[in-house]
């Protein structure tokens, strides 16, 4: 790897330019605070420039905004454990290395939706950082989707999983970069364009494991049937991205269900692969209800914060 | 994380311009392979570009140069395993990210000395991949030194063994960059600017664990007891590196300890801690003998690879 992404973050210029045409003020605008937020969708956004905004309130989400927020970071967290598992046992040293990569790009988005809705998490008034976020809430106060915490299996089921996760992420952060929020315009300008990546990278896979030798077709099949109940929940609209998409803050999923069959339905056909016909799965997580799976990943991800609340690390 | 090492990479220019002043060709210059190398050190090299010379025999290491460049390139694929396991552990989310990118670039220059090694490695003049040399040697044929294989510890013991092995390998590659084998001057000098982050990473920690509170100043002097009864093995000579000295191929490990006390010591001072004081430890890694913690290492990296060898992933 030439260039860490440490490196090249740090390199950048950030996004403190003028909010560019196209994308409205927050809802509110008319307040001093909304119209001070200087993210720009088109510049680099990293971390350490929302939690800035945050704490000096430049950038302030609403309630409704930060339970959004919260989400698509949640989402994005739980991917990027389950992917940074593979790091010692991809079946190429260069694919560890390509899904290494897509971890990291993930947990970067992560912490940019994290710090955002810590903006409007705290108890009175109060801000919560990433790390609060990632590490000391509990597994009914996690909101990510239940595709994401399902199990790596073997090569083939993650690659069926990425396959579906980098098409939704690519439909909804395609979208989001229109949205009147300007942060999260700006989270998404930035994720959109490294997550259509992500996307190829898994199409990639799809193709050459279906197209490969009858076991690793066996087995893309297999991973696909393991996956595509948890696609359903993806797209389900409830009353919190309804009252979003009013002020055109959010993106309503059930809007981007045509999209992603369509791209993925070109991928699927190319394998000669059907979408799968199974069950659609209850889903809940964006409400806390999550599978046995994701206690395991957050006891792995939060016992070293836990063991030392508030140590100087 | 804005630029995942994968794009840059494939967006780089590659080596193949002229061989720069101040590098000569490897020994035996003269002959056509050796004079159309045209890998250039200050140009990024990708393993991928490394297997092409290899393949087309426009690079063609010696085997004492294959044996050299196997030592270097297990160095860093077992300490990239190692730090991988710290992408869902570590303390705060950025660190999740520093220490990701850290395994990954650890990772990326295996691949590169591994790919350079495979070249006079195969049997009758045949090549050996990267991936051939990962997952399918056994423990007495891996050529780390034992500090790589140590376990991670907690938090501190693991920036204690990547503070000493970022300080050896930043002086290590720094004067391989002078190397008069072309290809591993060339990985060397991409290696170095990336070691110069993780020195200055791992320094960072060094000073703010042992300046923090008298629990994470306890930990980091308890990580250096750990870690420092492998120092001496870093440095010791053999009879293959005399003779790779000879032609300028290969850095006296020797030759290197004296920068490697005096830097080191620096940031030691600073963080008002003392050289421990603990007896060298056998060592024996670059003859294959090893401690029992490098065939976890290898059964966990080795496991997907094995069981479907030669499978077209």
């Amino acid at each position: 790897m030439s260039t860490p992404g440490t490196h090249t973050e740090a390199e950048e210029t950030h996004g403190h330019g003028d909010i560019s045409t196209g994308v409205a003020a927050p809802s509110g605008s008319g307040d001093s605070n909304a119209s001070a937020t200087r993210i720009t969708p088109g510049n680099a956004l990293r971390p350490e420039d929302i939690a800035l905004e945050v704490r000096t309130g430049l950038a302030k989400p609403t309630e409704d905004v930060a339970e959004y927020a919260l989400r698509l970071g949640d989402d994005a967290l739980i991917l990027a454990q389950r992917l940074g598992h593979w790091i010692s046992r991809a079946p190429e040293l260069e694919e560890d290395v390509a899904l290494g990569n897509i971890a990291l790009d993930q947990l970067g988005h992560a912490r940019s939706f994290l710090t955002y809705a810590g903006g409007a998490l705290g108890e009175n008034g109060a801000v919560k950082s990433e790390d609060d976020l990632a590490y000391f809430r509990r597994e009914h106060e996690f909101r990510s989707a239940h595709i994401f915490e399902q199990p790596n299996g073997d090569f083939a089921a993650t690659i069926a999983r990425q396959f579906v996760v980098s098409y939704y992420q690519f439909e909804l952060y395609r979208r989001l970069t229109e949205s009147t929020d300007a942060t999260l315009a700006a989270i998404a300008a930035k994720a959109v364009k490294e997550v259509d990546y992500h996307r190829d990278h898994s199409a990639q896979w799809v193709l050459r494991l279906a197209g490969g030798t009858d076991e690793s077709r066996r087995r893309m099949i297999h991973g696909f049937k393991l996956v595509w109940p948890y696609v359903g929940e993806l797209f389900e609209d409830d009353a919190l991205v309804n009252r979003l998409a009013e002020s055109g803050a959010a993106v309503v999923p059930s809007s981007i269900r045509e999209g992603f069959d369509r791209l993925t339905g070109e991928v699927l056909a190319e394998a000669e692969l059907d979408v799968p016909d199974v069950p659609t799965a209850p889903g809940g997580g964006r409400q806390g209800k999550h599978s046995e799976h994701l206690g395991y990943v957050l006891a792995e991800m939060q016992v070293l914060a836990r063991e030392h609340p508030g140590a100087s690390w």
